[in-house]
């Protein structure tokens, strides 16, 4: 069965997915990079941005995965861009560029219409109005026999967690605080929604978690 | 300079230092003890609950170090009993019966006055009514050159943390969601605060984190 699975996603201790005030200059908030340094390193990230090199091992291992069997990603729409409310235009594409690294159907929800929108390397964003339950089965359409990634951000990810839709995470939990900003499990309770963590690798730059939902 | 600390304290992932509705039976709150597993395991801790043996080790090494130094306690209401508002009487003798683990003066936080409570192996409870600063100041006095630890709970520690008063937490994070609960870090702005996490000691059973003020 294709599944609906959250990889690679970054909180701090203090439980934020993302610090406060994302702007186009911190698209992750202030300070939300520092979630990601286990990210940063490795060689798929590399790849992602278009540079030589990177690390392998552990951190590699989950990033690479991240891609694995992925056939349409669902995005909440701060994942897209800074822009909020209805859209003034059209000439925000995208955190990425002209080439992300979906390669794949991304689904962003949104509460305001705009015509899907075709990238190089074969990521098209489409923009859903009608809810997280369309937008999930609008992906699994896309992606026929694969699963379907969730790239977050953090309310959306609880959106689908209440809803009990999501099949696993993979939490990367690093030790910092940042203090402020959308805390991923706070108020959410998750064994009561059927979660629990089956996996963990701590290493000195984050601990990687695996998180399931018993069925 | 003695130093106001926090020692052992254990939380779960999702951020509980104890589950909902504690209660006689359950002073932990609801699965509130899968949280210090890694404890129960000690020789401090055999030691605590009058038992031979215990495990050697990183666990024991933080839980005996819990009690290095220390010449006075400060415990949240809670953390004496399951008692809420008035005392009815006097009864009540704290969880741990006639011989409590602390052998200092303990200074308990309570809206509701009561006489000092002499126990067996050197522990006096004193009853604050005037405050989380009136309960440092005395528990310094009491202590001497010695550190003053804080027991607990969540509640209490996040007061003395938003006052800047802590000194130093050992924090032990362990592998589970409890899904209900006080939250230790939702809400305050640690960073802001001036804390910063400066040793972490992944394990098995759990993660003991130091976290300090920047002074």
């Amino acid at each position: 069965m294709p599944q609906l699975l959250v990889r690679c996603f970054s909180i701090s201790l203090d439980g934020y997915g993302a610090g406060p005030d994302q702007s186009i200059d911190h698209p992750l908030g202030l300070k939300g990079e520092t979630l990601h340094t286990w990210m940063f390193a490795t060689r798929t990230f590399h790849t992602m941005v278009g540079k030589e090199g990177g690390a392998t091992g552990t951190h590699e291992d989950f990033a690479a995965r991240g891609f694995e069997n992925i056939g349409a990603w669902i995005l909440g729409r701060n994942m897209f861009g800074p822009v909020r409310g209805t859209w003034p235009d059209h000439l925000w594409k995208g955190w990425w560029g002209d080439t992300p690294p979906y390669h794949t159907p991304v689904f962003v929800l949104t509460n305001h219409a705009r015509p899907p929108l075709e990238m190089k390397g074969g990521t098209t964003f489409h923009f859903v109005t009608e809810g997280i339950e369309a937008a999930l089965a609008q992906a699994k359409e896309a992606a026929g026999p694969l699963d379907v990634r969730l790239g977050g951000g953090v309310s959306t990810i609880r959106q689908y967690l209440r809803a009990g839709l999501l099949d696993e995470l993979h939490i990367a939990q690093s030790p910092v605080f940042l203090g402020a900003g959308e805390n991923l499990f706070a108020g959410l309770d998750l064994p009561a929604l059927g979660y629990d963590i089956t996996d963990r690798v701590p290493t000195d730059a984050t601990t990687h978690l695996t998180i399931k939902k018993q069925r």
